[in-house]
This record gives C-alpha cells, sequence and structure tokens, in this order.
C-alpha cells in the first residue's frame, strides 16, 4: 500500500481519472493460473486451445482479472485504507489476453456516495477499462470501492 | 474439462441447478495470491490485517473469484466446449474469505438466448452463490457463458 498521497473519499469527485503502470503476460504464468484456478485445456496447452473457442492459447478471464487488479492497486488513485472492493458491477472480457501481451489500465471516477451503514466510509464507484498493446480493451468492468472518509 | 456428459446450450434450460465439491483456503493460499496479484497489508500480514477495514486477515475478492472458478469449472454443471465466460453481470463480496474457511457454490441456470453472432454458440446467464462452512454467501455473481450448441 502507498504510505504517501493517499486520496480520501473526499478526495475521489466524479470525472478524476486514474492510470497504471504495465505488465506483461507470459504463456508460463497463463498456464500456471490456469493449473490452480481454471484447469481447461485453452489455457493450459498451445495445441489443444487451436480446436476451442479461443483458437489458441487464452489467459483465464479471471487471471486478466487478478493482473488489472495488481495494476489498480499499483495505479495512482491511491485510495485512503487500500483499495477495497464491495462488488462489481459489470464485468466484460471484450477480446482474449494472449501469452506476450502488455496490459495497462486506465479509469475515472463515475460516482460518489456516503455509505448507509458505515459512518467512516464512502462508497466509489469507477469506470476501468485495461488495455493491450494495441489499444484494444480486453477487460471493461465497474469495480465499487469503499474508501475512507477524511478524518474531521 | 470432462469428457464425457456434457451439456450443450440446449441442455442447460431455466431452473436447471447445479453444485460443486468444497475448496479450503489456507492463510498461505491467501498470502500467495495477495503477493502476486493483490499485494495490500490485509491480504499479507496478520498483523497489520487486525488495524485494517477488515479486522483480520482476509482473501482478496480476487482470490475468492478464482476458487470459485475453480470450483465451477469441476461442478456437475459442464456445459459443451468448456466453461467460457464472456463476463459477468454482477459480482458481490458480502462477507470476507477467511484462513480455514470450507467453500462451495451452489448456482442456477436464468436465462438463455442464442448468440447473435455466432450460430454455433449460445449464451447462459447463471446466478451463482458460493458460501463458506457457516452457510454464509461469501460471493454472489451472474456469470454469463458461451456453450455450444448441438450439433445437428
Amino acid at each position: 500500500m502507498p504510505s504517501t498521497q493517499q486520496r480520501f473519499f473526499e478526495d475521489l469527485t466524479v470525472g478524476l481519472t486514474f492510470r497504471s503502470a504495465t505488465a506483461t503476460v507470459t504463456a508460463e504464468g497463463i498456464k500456471s493460473f490456469a493449473a490452480e484456478f481454471d484447469p481447461q485445456a485453452f489455457h493450459l496447452d498451445e495445441t489443444a486451445a487451436e480446436t476451442s473457442l479461443f483458437a489458441g492459447l487464452a489467459a483465464s478471464g479471471w487471471h486478466t482479472a487478478a493482473i488489472a487488479m495488481r495494476l489498480f492497486v499499483e495505479s495512482d488513485l491511491r485510495p485512503a485504507g487500500g483499495t477495497i472492493g464491495a462488488g462489481v458491477e459489470d464485468l466484460r472480457w471484450p477480446k482474449p489476453v494472449r501469452p506476450g501481451d502488455v496490459l495497462h489500465i486506465e479509469g475515472e471516477v463515475i460516482d460518489v456516495r456516503a455509505s448507509r451503514s458505515r459512518p467512516e466510509l464512502g462508497i466509489v464507484k469507477l469506470r476501468a477499462t485495461a488495455y493491450n498493446q494495441l489499444n484494444e480493451a480486453v477487460q471493461i468492468w465497474t469495480p465499487v470501492l469503499m474508501v475512507r472518509r477524511r478524518p474531521v
């Protein structure tokens, strides 16, 4: 977690944008994630993947989501208390992620509101997109975060 | 991928239910996932986690999602061509997942339609819940799958 320049709920205003560094996806990483969490042929084996819907080795969508989370945590958004999701309103994988892809994420605050149950927290909704090196969207999602309010 | 008893799109009718075996979550697993994909103190270190929003070590939501995917792939749903998500309409983590939790998933087909762009595929929407050993919901999501139609 970044220890400086954290943004409290009050700092995360609608329209604020953020972006991340990049992460490179490897065939090894795709296969090892799949072996643990999504053991299907098109995520595990190049040859078997050829005849699948993906027509070639592709990352599990949940692997893409996990990589995107890493980029999100290390992005310049820096919410106070950490990047803590209550959930995601919509999550899509418009294109497969392939070995060698270089991903980054960009996003924007689209809604903010006070928490009904926890007065020390605010709820921040974002729209985020993960892009590959060709600027094709590979994941589009709407995370909803819980963010600490500025202490008074 | 299961090689027998796969279900084609035509077999996945609204109201069909499915369930999985169980998976046990460990502190080690929580930390190693977090180190790679969600490096925040409350997923990495018991002591630091005490003062976080989670009040104790908790799995990354994306780790829970990945475990749920494993359970989903190995459940008795067995869609033909594999368990391939186009996306998720809604994904929530109502309670944290803790070390020692034993998870399983249950779900139901809630909508089916032909694919507009790919005549060999159908689109199947599910409502799924991951439960812990106390039958508390730890993840609720609405995955949308692409499933092969029965060859004619």
